[in-house]
């Protein structure tokens, strides 16, 4: 059985790259989408397709609505969410598909340092699962498949 | 991942066989679905599975029944609805089938010329984007695969 | 039993005025919601509320934000929706309040002249009764007391 | 007609009373509702009802069972959701509540410093209407009964 | 706790009237709704409304709109829905009540005689309780109040 | 693009194998699924499975557990239903089954004679299409595929 | 604002009446509904309304339909609901309600003592506040006027 | 057609082998998912893969959250649940995944030895067939095929 996966969280470094490689080491049969990984690409994306804006609240505005549509259209095909909280950065847009998710009953595991329980809390408490490494994020899938 | 696309909106140009053509240029993994665009047919149908009717008020009825069931078995099966208002006609379908799919949670893309935009402001604002040409409604689901 | 009735359809004319005004002689206990009736306020609210906006698109979208947001806290509140389609005007957001509100199970009653009978004639298969004048919308919500 | 609004954001500030005392001065019938404002109590209360945990994680974990509790149960008195979101802090659980709001389709004004306007922009873009003021965020409710 | 109740079936006797009576005789805090009993008018109304139909068949298209539309509102209002088979007639708008209420998860009780229990099986099998008599539909109704 | 349909109706003479035919002939890409047809087996399937029951109404609710348990498991694969009315019989599981389908949203054609128009007027009004002939409701489901 | 709170659980002892009493104390305002008490008339109701059933099972199966429509109609009406685990007994109805309103998405608060943690562990972790006493239930609904 | 079917119920015994040999023999297109059935696995997969914990209550806990994970994902692919419970242990998860996948309206079959027909009356009354076999189990689903 496939599952497909969306991968929430910071696109500011290369943790997905990371975790599709442990997945195929540990053979899990995952398949992952997830935000626009190329952070300038998802910032101009409103301007690039509808061409220059009045200021930068409203290039902000454009580049969200496709975002905001890109991200609709892929999690509804996934089975389970992974969602990753870094140090740094206000990372709203991750709360936000994380709480999508947990709203649309969709599975859905955090992964944060341990830095950031307290001001995560509420939010960890409603996710199925909370850990701190991308490795015990696939463990917990892996356990789909004992 | 292939997904399907339902093309909502007027059925008295070519504008879908255009829009195809330039998706399969930019080899867009994507099944295309949508109304009846043969016009005619569309507005006969009824007369001709249900027999004659007393006048054109029933007629029109009659055709609704087969043009809406039609609609509903495959808007289901859509992951995107691409909705084209032109400048002529009510387009009161379109309104309809977008309406439809952005209630239903569906990602929905508008094209509409800009003399449009006045009318339809509040429509345009609920949709997940809005665009003028055939182009940029395609460029908005290529960067799904980007 | 009160009954509160959204009234979608143009603000062009003070047709809720009447409706109102003969609801009240028919002595049904209706209380009557519906969007903003001062067409000027409407298009104004954007830029009066989040200050001048760049061009006529941004003033328009500015808008359309707070007139959505009204219409959706009170069709929540409402038990049935009569929507008035008249001969002028392309009315996108007559269609767009009727679909949500047949989307969303509420009964719908449409209103329209005889000329408008095939544009409509989908929309108008989809909600619960169409009629032509006000005086039958309110004869249909009358039956439910009889 | 009587709405509930309930006010999620940061509870570091007296903003809250600030928005009541407006809203008394402009006459509207709204009733407001929201997280437990006592910062420190709200930290405490998982050992205050459960009894001493055994670290500060699960003290953390514990609070938010009972938090998570209080919201659902007032979010789901709401006709509209008000969100705050100041300068400091991660906000996380403002994200959270405004999309648990939006994704319930509870009608959403987000009222957030001009400086947010990047880091917001995907979740701003989901609300309804986004402002920088408590007398905007109280202009649009206001319109609704105007 | 006052519950309303929607009574569907038959309109062909005085079964309402009694299950009223016997409900006050109860002191039961219920409040009754359901279809038009008047079985003429019920067949009329929609050419009283909207004029004269073509023939037989438009003139119960007609009427069956407006019915539809009466039976909308007022399930919705129920928190209880009772339907009473008879032995003659073919009864399909009870069967249809019957089966929107337990589609829609309402409480669900069924009145039938013994000489229906063979063709009313699976749907019997569905509703909640089904009973031979208005007193026992009301001890069931009875014991929530005990 | 296949599409399963679901026939609900009678199971009394052979109309199933008549519309597969049909179906077959005209080359239309579906797959069927409906009730058990085999009457008997309906009938004694409780028993069957489950050992003697104490009389005939417990025979009865015993079968249609199992009746009610295969419906539901192929209902929901079902992109459309055809339910088919006859003249003889009760024929409640039809109505049943037509407004299950209904009240989920499937897009539903009703086959009936003429002779049944009066009693069937409301489901008849809450169906997609309603047609006299086999034919005609292949045709509105090859009007899909034109 | 009143809440309503369902008491699901045991009906074998007065928890019921203390948890009233206590909250009459705290003044929290407060209506509480719950399954029927009466466990002799609970196991009977079925025989008393339905008549002599021909064996244990059936009386136990008719008794069944009428307390589950009973459960199902309170605690639709409920904001809130209290689960109480007792250390006799199977106490299936218990789980069972408890699951319901947690699918149903109602706060859920569980009561059980210490010795249960491990065989109502998963059932604990999907419900939102888990405590031992009566006292420890009310104060985390205390919380919500605080 | 091919059809998953969750298998709720007791890890204890070997239960799971047996049902799927069987259904095997019978040649029924169906694939099986299901819990954890190494029981010390699922008890220890918290602390496997969180971390030691500190008492058996946050083991438990732990563990609670990676099953109930597991679960979800899994119940969401089944389009059957098949639900067996014995006369040993307390079996609340067997009882909690049955009321989960009953109120999110899948078919669901319990089986059961004939001295738990009381404590199971009202969970066995929601379900839609009750066996005390696994021979039963299939030969319901079987009668789909037939």
């Amino acid at each position: 059985m496939r599952l497909t996966v969306y991968l929430a969280g910071q696109i500011h470094d290369n943790w997905r790259e990371e975790i599709k490689e442990k997945a195929k080491k540990l053979d899990l049969p995952l398949d992952f989408v997830g935000p626009q990984e190329n952070h300038e690409l998802s910032d101009q994306i409103g301007e690039q397709i509808l061409g220059k804006q009045p200021s930068a609240y409203y290039r902000d505005d454009a580049a969200s609505d496709i975002n905001n549509f890109r991200t609709e259209v892929l999690m509804k095909k996934a089975d389970i969410v992974i969602a990753l909280f870094g140090e740094s950065y206000k990372q709203w847009n991750t709360a936000m598909d994380t709480t999508t998710a947990i709203t649309l009953q969709k599975p859905t595991i955090i992964i944060r340092p341990e830095s950031l329980i307290h001001p995560l809390k509420e939010l960890s408490n409603k996710a199925n699962v909370t850990v701190e490494t991308l490795d015990q994020a696939l463990n917990v899938i892996q356990y789909i498949y004992k």
